[in-house]
Parts: structure tokens; C-alpha cells; sequence
């Protein structure tokens, strides 16, 4: 007899399994349940609808040559039955089945299942704030969102809008709406934006914001929606400023939709997740459950970790992995995330796969060594543009733990290398001396990822004392006795410099210049360049000399996320 | 007392040796000698120098900030000594000395060592033929020759050029010449370019080439160079026929400058490389040896097979090694390549990570699986471009073996990931379910290389049986019997189609016209689409109503490497 799937929810994770599945059993009754209007959404791609990137909608519920993925589209190309505005309002697992209420007639219906898929997703919190129920505020998480802001986009009538959050759908909705001739204003009430990054990583990338003429509060929480007439005008922050605005889109996280597995009996993990194990499987065998509904393992941590990660690529990984199973048994396996994020803001690239230093020091880390590393995506010729790259790696094993990547260059293609290097658990040793594609066109000779495995290892073996911008200015700011040291050229000084006190002697002139330097040899040298390669000469050549207390700041004034003088 | 450091050779690897010593230990006394005028050039640029990329010569020998790495710049910023125009004529090992003559005044002079580093690199070869003296012929692996086609290239008076050897560097600088407004002819002698790709990319990647105006002639080689007057006029081929050039440009490959070496009694490798341990230590302790000249171990065959990898990348990172080993004994380790290449031509790049099917084959792996996939690099309504990746692995194992790219998209990425996999011996089973960086400005939701795994496995299970194009092709040229089903939709028939004999069933339409198939299910039927996801999807639907003999044909029309109607 043919197997019975049926499947709740239809954007990502659930068309995924359900098609899959086809694939695995021509026979098998596949039914896809989805309570909005609109199946097989690509909602990674509103933030380009509504930025301009493309106008037509079509393209957002359409397969890539161009058919709605309809219902019809369903039956007709994948012998799938995909019903929607119908809604599951309850799962009876034990006469396998489910009872469905039609919301535009509400009639009431019911699905016998060999096997359940719960593909819920996730949805955004929304803040219980006065003033919510203002026309103008909206999120970013539905194909109605994204019709809301595109057409917000195209009038053209509101000059100012607010983004409660900064994290990846803040910032690419920063994005968007700035493309679309809108002031934005992002409020983030975290220290910093794009919380997978360290602080020194996101505050570069809020210069780069800023630059394209947004604004970046940090530090402050929207207490309050303002309004006239029912329209909003305005958000009030926790410091009682007022930001005049018609538009606030709120993007402050969401949380995985569980009430239909709750209510079942299944188990809900520590996170909020509903549990699985690795075949993705709830605690009800004939259950499975994929997508931004459930909680993973993370890779990083030897799966010590749980995690909420609501990605559109994983939610298609485990969808895979289900569709397989349901047919099959538990043959296929989903491991977990290395927790990879990318996201583009203007020209800007900014992605973190694994552990920030302070993800990491939360998740139990006591014994981290970290290294920043500037520096162009090409050589010099080629038209290079630069990229940043922290490296997180466990001081006691050598293992590596997280690599961020930011810059206008080529970010995406180092973060790749990241994920893969930790998948593989790597070791700084095994990444030393990787083959990687080099010609002039993709990398300099020494791609950009060694290169800061190499300033990584230097640290870890004891060779280069590094030091972050961060308690360089820590130390400023305390007064701290310390000689600053700018190694590079009279002419790049000229163009851009830190004026924090510190005294030019280019690389070359050091050892002819070396009465200039502190009498002193365990004063604490600071030394630095653009990127800080010449920096590490230039300590080496100091250490060698007998100074005893030298220092590299780590990515040099590239990686300087403050005001510089010049 | 100071440690005497001689590193004979400036190009690459041993500038990095000597400059790593130097970051190691500041007293060292460190002597770089250098046969020729110029040192650490950037010889990697040359065909983009020539091409018109850049036009200032002066920064193929330049640091980033623009500084000539000359002597001076050696003595000042390295502390180190370089010479140049001077040859090292003997190693003497007994008494731990080189002699040295300067090839201006002709006069000699010795340099005691203690460690001795040989990066001598390789030379081109060039063909002994009729007319080799003839004016107008030249390789590109030197600043004289990159001085010379760029003179060729701004003088504009060359009509028509011959690149003899279609390997990487051929390719590079057939771009070059035909930017630079040059007709230019590719001759290989095998049956086809870029040997590090299986056949059927190669000639995908051909297609592209000719597409901007250059030609392409595999299967035949150059037999004699035909002159007027001393100047080239044309060459000779081996089938008699004449190419009119007065320019050709030999890059037939290289080997390993090795006569030093050899006449001091070093072993030299089974590949004519000086043969290093994983220290990159020769057989003499006191001597080592980086860079072109040496021969490696490939990482993909869990070093069964030797090679010699003359890339500017390896003799990078083997410099560094060497220069921690001379300083501080045997500490740090190069263990080998997984044989990483790619190479940019017009808007196409093409790389290849591991083996291709046909090498690994002659390294000995019989029972081989491979995949080929084709998909645009991103979402569809992100200006996608397409790129087709081939995945090779051992059926016995599941590991995979290498990994070819080619496309017009974001070929780089992927072939990084593969270098990744391929360092990590990752297995089918790893690579499924990779969390690589995933927003829609850098790939589809599923990562192209991913698929290509999905479908790798796919065929690994036996849930899909695959046909190359190249195997279609030659059932078709023997008029053997088949039935060939395109599944596109009849707009995208429309637009392009093979043209061998199909018939054209939308995937939607299949269930409905199953009256329209052979009626002996164990008919072979071959099916495909634009790319073959959707010819997969359809060859499960046959199967499932009993035809028992069907193949997908991969990478579908995109992966089609011959003529098609439309």
C-alpha cells in the first residue's frame, strides 16, 4: 500500500522533504499542509525585492525557469498534493493523523500519516511595546512584508525609516531600504550590531554602514512607537530620544513555531527548538520535524551545544535528510551547523563561521588565542580590495574554533574555507600549508586565509605578541606608559594615520634609527603598519635588539575600529 | 656566533625562506644570490602585465606600498643581502661553501654557509625545432620575456600570434595577446587544452574561448618554426598545414633547474625534482631545497605519487617552512599538495582540485564514481551565472578524489571548498551537509557544490544511474538504440536544444503522456534537462512506472560539449 506522508508547513524545510521523498517512492501519498497562501518561498530573497535588486515578484515563488510553485505546479511536476490557507490544528499521534481547517471556508478536515513531517518554521518576535499597533511598522519575514515594503519602496512617499535590531535581516533591510532612497536609522540594543561578530569586527563594519549614509545606534532599545492619526512618526529609545520616522521594521530574532508539537506530547529542547535526534526525528518515531522549528547540534563545540538555527540552506539540508528517511528508515543523518552567516551590506561583506572570541569564552572557552589579519584579496596589480580575518582558536588544543571575515573584497570565498576547516576540526597545523586556488585574479600568493592562520600559529608558538586595538585603547585611555610605533612609509603616513601619539620610523629606517627608541628595554612597544606584516618585522627586529616588552597590534590601522586622525 | 645562511635563488620561495630566517632569528647573517637582475618578482602577473590589466611594470617587482624589491630594499627593510646578476657555480658540501661568480665582471667569490637553501626554480622547456632561432618567439617566465610581448602588445603591429602548449600559462597568455588586440591561435598537442580537466570540461571550456575570437587547435603539434629574413612568419604544424604568426609564445611546460643540485651529489626525485623530505630537506641535513626545483608529495593519493609542482602558492609556503627549519632544526613541516590550479580566461575560470577522472585513473584507482553538475551560482533573480562542477571519488571508499570547476560564476569559491575536502580526505557522507556561507548575493540555498555532492551520492546509493554526455555521443555515433527525453518546458526547447534525435516531454506533462514512451520498459532512455535536476526527477517517475534501463544524462544541456542544433 502506498505510504502516507504528510507534510505541515510549505516555505523551505517541508517542500524540501515532500520532494525528496517523491524522488525516494514514486508511489508514496504526499500531502504538503501549509497555512499561508504561498508555497516553496524564496524569503531569503525579500531584502533584494524590496532594495531593487529585481522587481519581479514572480521570481520570488517561482522554480528557476519560471513557474509559480503553485499547488498545480506540485501535482503537475512533483505527484505532490500541496494544499494551502489551511491550517493543522491538531496532531493525533495515536490514530496518526491530523485534523486541518481550511481557513477561507473553514471547513474542517482530517489526514491519516504513516508518516508526520512538522516543518513549522519560525516566526519574528514582535515587541509588546505602546504604540504597536501603529500603521507603518512591519517585519521582513513574509511574501505580505516584502509586498509591504516593495510597494513602500516604489511610492517613494516615506523619507525616514527605523530598524528595531541589528542583527542579519536588520542590517539587509538596512540595505534595502536605503537603496530605496530612504533615510534608515538601525537601533540595536546590543553594544554593537550583527552579534555573531566581536565588537572590534562589528563596529568596522558599522564605519562601512555609516559610510553609505544609514545610522547605527547601538546601545539603545526602541521603548516606545509614536503616532498620529494612527500612522506612526516616530520611536522613542530608552534614553528618551526621539527618532522621527513613518516606517519601523522590526527584526529583533523570531522563535521556532512549536505549539502544534507541544501540544502533541513531542519533546521541545533547551533552546525552544522542538528536539531531534540526528536522523531528525522527534521523540514520537513517526514524527519528523525540520527547519527553523527545530534545534541542532553545533559542530564547533564536539556537539556539546545546542542551537536554534533558523538558515535557510539548513532548513533544505535537513528537509533532504527527512525526505529520505520517512521513505527509507533512518538511513540519512544530519550532524549539525558550523554555524555559518554571510550577509552583504552595500559593497560591504561581513560573515562568521564557528565561535566568536566571545561566543566562545561563553560557551566555556577559558584558554583562547585569537589573531586579526588585513590585508588585500589579490595582489597589489589586480585591482585588490581588502578583507579582515579574525581567527578563534583553543589555546590548549590548537584547534580551531571561529573565523570571522569582513571586507569589500572577496569575504565569502574565506568564510567558505572557514566552514569547511571547521567541519573538519582542523588544526592550526593542518592549515599552515593549504593548497587553495591561487592565481593573480582570486588571491594573493599566500591567500589571505593562511596568511592569518600564519599570524595565528606566530601567536600560538610565542613567536609575535599581538595586541588588540582594543586594549591599545583601553590603555589610552588610562594612560597607560607605552611607546607607539607606526612603521610604515613617511608618504602612507601623510595619507592616513591614528594620531594616538605614536612615532613614525618606516621598517626600513628601524636599524638606523634605533637611539630613537626608548633607553629603556622593557618599555612596552607598541609597533604597527597598515596591516601589520611590517609590524611583525619591525617587532622582530626590536625583540632581536633586546627590547623585551614588544607588541604587534594586531591588523594594524586597518583594523583600528575607532576615529582616526587622519 | 651567527648562523650563515645562503639561499641561491630570488624568485619566490627563496626570498620567503630568507625573509622567514630573518623574522626568526635578527642576527643571522642571511645571503640571497641571484642569477639574474631582478628579484621576488611577481611572475604570476606577467600575462596581465602583458594583457593590459596593469601597465606599471614597476609593480611586478614591488611591495605592496610600491617600494622595488631590489637590493636595497633587501639590505634596508630585510637586513638581508641580496646579489644579484651573480650564478652559484659549485656547491662545495665538504667544506659547507658555495662559489659564486658575478656574471658582469666575471669575477668569483665563496660564501661559507651553515644551512644552505636551493630554490633555483624550473626553466621553460623549449621545443628543439626547425627555426627556434627565428626573431619573434618567446616564453613567458621571465621579466625579459614579459618586457618583451608587453612591447609587442603596445606596439600593436603583430597581426596574428601561435601559443604552442594550451596548459595554464597558454591559456593566460592567449588572453593576454588577444586583449592586447592580437589574433591568437592556441596549438596543444594532446586532444585537448588544460590537461588537469577531463576531457568533456575541457572542451566546455574550449567553446569559451573561441568565443572570444581566439582559436583552438588540440591534436596537433608544432613542428617548425618558419621564418623571412631571421623574423618568424608562421609555424608549421604536424599536419602539415602553416599558421601565419609573427609572434608565437612556447609554454610546453617546465622542469626543475636541478644541475647544482645534482652536480653536488643531492638525490634527485623520481620526478626530477630534488628530492626533499617533509622537511623540505635534501639529502644532505645542512641543505635545503623550496620552490620549483623540488619535487612533492600529492596529498590526494595519501602520498603514493610524486610530483612536480612548480606554483607560485606551494613555493610560497615551502619557502617559510625551510626558513623556520634553518633557524630553529627540524620544527616546522611542508607535507604536500592536493594539486590546486585555476586559471582565468576572458570571463570563464576554470580550476580543477585533486585528480581528474582519467589521472586518477593512471594513479591506479580502477573503480572510480564521478558526478557532474551545472547550476547558476546563485539564486535566479540575483544575476546568477552558471558554473559546472565534476566531482571524481573512490566507489570502494566513498572518498573523494578531486574535483574539476569551470564557468563564468564564482568558480573560485567552490574549488576552495573542494581544496578544503580534499585536505580533510573528507568522505561523500562529510560533505553532504555542509554549513558553507549561504546568503542569496553568494549562492543558491543549497550550495552549488553541495548538490554536486547530493548528486555524487545520489549515484554512489544507486538511487540515479548517470550517462556522461560523452557516452551519449558515442551510442549515438554508433546508431545504437535509445530513446531520448528532454523534460525542459517547450519556451526553453524553444530557445536551445540539442538537436540528437529527443523528444520533448515537459517534466509537468510526463505522468500524462506515459502512452507516448517505448512501450518495452527495458528500453534505454536517457533524459535530461537544462541542467539535470529536473531530468533526475523525471527518470525516478519512469522508474517508478517500471521502466527498468534509465539514465540521466549530467550536467544536461549546459554540460553538452559538442555542437548542438539550437
Amino acid at each position: 500500500m502506498a505510504k502516507k506522508i504528510v507534510v505541515i508547513g510549505g516555505s523551505a524545510a517541508g517542500p524540501k522533504a515532500a520532494s525528496k521523498a517523491r524522488r525516494m517512492d514514486c508511489n508514496a501519498e504526499i500531502t504538503i499542509i501549509q497555512k499561508g497562501k504561498y508555497l516553496s518561498m524564496a524569503s531569503c530573497g525579500y531584502p533584494y525585492y524590496v532594495g531593487g535588486v529585481f522587481d519581479e515578484r514572480n521570481k520570488l515563488i517561482s522554480s528557476p525557469t519560471g513557474t509559480p510553485r503553485d499547488s498545480n505546479f506540485f501535482s503537475k511536476v512533483k505527484d505532490i498534493k500541496a494544499v494551502v490557507n489551511t491550517e493543522v490544528t491538531k496532531i493525533d499521534r495515536k490514530n496518526k493523523k491530523v485534523t486541518v481547517k481550511n481557513l477561507k471556508t473553514c471547513d474542517n478536515a482530517e489526514y491519516n500519516y504513516d508518516k508526520l513531517i512538522i516543518t513549522t518554521g519560525a516566526k519574528p518576535i514582535f515587541p509588546n511595546l505602546p504604540g504597536s499597533e501603529l500603521e507603518g511598522i512591519s517585519t521582513l519575514q513574509s511574501m505580505e512584508d516584502a509586498d509591504y515594503l516593495k510597494k513602500v519602496a516604489v511610492e517613494k512617499k516615506i523619507k525616514n525609516a527605523v530598524i528595531v535590531g541589528g542583527g542579519l535581516i536588520g542590517i539587509e533591510t538596512c540595505e534595502a531600504l536605503q537603496l530605496a532612497g530612504i533615510k534608515v536609522t538601525v537601533v540595536e540594543k546590543l553594544p554593537q550590531i550583527l552579534p555573531f561578530l566581536d565588537w572590534e569586527m562589528a563596529k568596522l563594519t558599522e564605519k562601512e554602514v555609516k559610510k553609505h549614509g544609514a545610522n547605527i545606534y547601538t546601545g539603545h532599545s526602541v521603548d516606545e512607537f509614536i503616532g498620529k492619526d494612527g500612522k506612526l512618526t516616530g520611536v522613542k529609545l530608552s534614553n528618551d530620544e526621539i527618532l522621527d520616522c513613518e516606517l519601523a521594521v522590526v527584526s529583533i530574532g523570531n522563535k521556532p513555531n512549536i505549539s502544534l508539537a507541544k501540544d502533541a506530547g513531542l519533546r521541545i529542547g533547551v533552546t525552544g527548538g522542538i528536539e531531534v535526534n540526528k536522523f531528525m526525528q522527534t521523540s514520537d518515531p513517526d514524527i519528523y520535524a525540520a527547519g527553523d522549528c527545530v534545534e541542532i547540534h553545533d559542530l564547533v563545540s564536539h556537539n556539546r551545544v545546542k542551537t536554534h538555527w533558523p538558515m535557510g540552506d539548513a532548513a533544505n539540508l535537513q528537509g533532504r535528510v527527512v525526505g529520505q528517511n520517512v521513505i527509507n528508515g533512518n538511513e540519512a543523518t544530519y550532524e549539525g551547523a558550523v554555524l555559518t552567516g554571510i550577509c552583504k551590506v552595500f559593497d560591504y561583506t561581513v560573515g562568521s563561521s564557528g565561535f566568536s572570541e566571545q561566543r566562545a569564552r561563553q560557551e566555556g572557552y577559558a584558554n583562547i588565542i585569537s589573531a586579526i589579519h588585513f590585508a588585500p584579496d589579490k595582489p597589489g596589480f589586480m585591482d585588490a580590495k581588502p578583507i579582515g580575518i579574525k581567527m578563534v582558536a583553543d589555546k590548549r588544543t590548537g584547534t580551531l574554533l571561529g573565523v570571522q571575515v569582513i571586507g569589500t573584497g572577496d569575504v565569502s570565498k574565506r568564510l567558505a574555507i572557514a566552514a569547511m576547516a571547521l567541519h573538519a576540526k582542523m588544526h592550526i597545523s593542518d592549515l599552515v600549508n593549504l593548497d587553495l586556488p591561487y592565481a593573480p585574479p582570486f588571491s594573493p600568493a599566500i591567500e589571505n586565509f593562511i596568511t592569518a592562520v600564519h599570524v595565528l600559529e606566530n601567536k600560538w608558538l610565542g613567536r609575535m605578541d599581538g595586541i588588540s586595538s582594543v586594549e591599545v585603547k583601553q590603555k589610552l585611555d588610562n594612560n597607560e606608559d607605552m611607546y607607539i610605533l607606526d612603521v610604515r612609509t613617511t608618504n602612507e603616513y601623510e595619507q592616513m594615520r591614528l594620531g594616538i601619539g605614536e612615532t613614525l620610523i618606516p621598517l626600513g629606517a628601524i636599524r638606523d634609527n634605533l637611539d630613537k627608541l626608548p633607553q629603556a628595554k622593557n618599555t612596552l612597544i607598541v609597533v604597527y603598519c597598515k596591516i601589520s606584516l611590517r609590524g611583525y618585522e619591525a617587532a622582530c627586529c626590536l625583540k632581536g635588539n633586546g627590547y623585551t616588552n614588544v607588541k604587534v597590534m594586531e591588523g594594524g590601522i586597518l583594523g583600528w575600529p575607532y576615529q582616526r586622525e587622519k
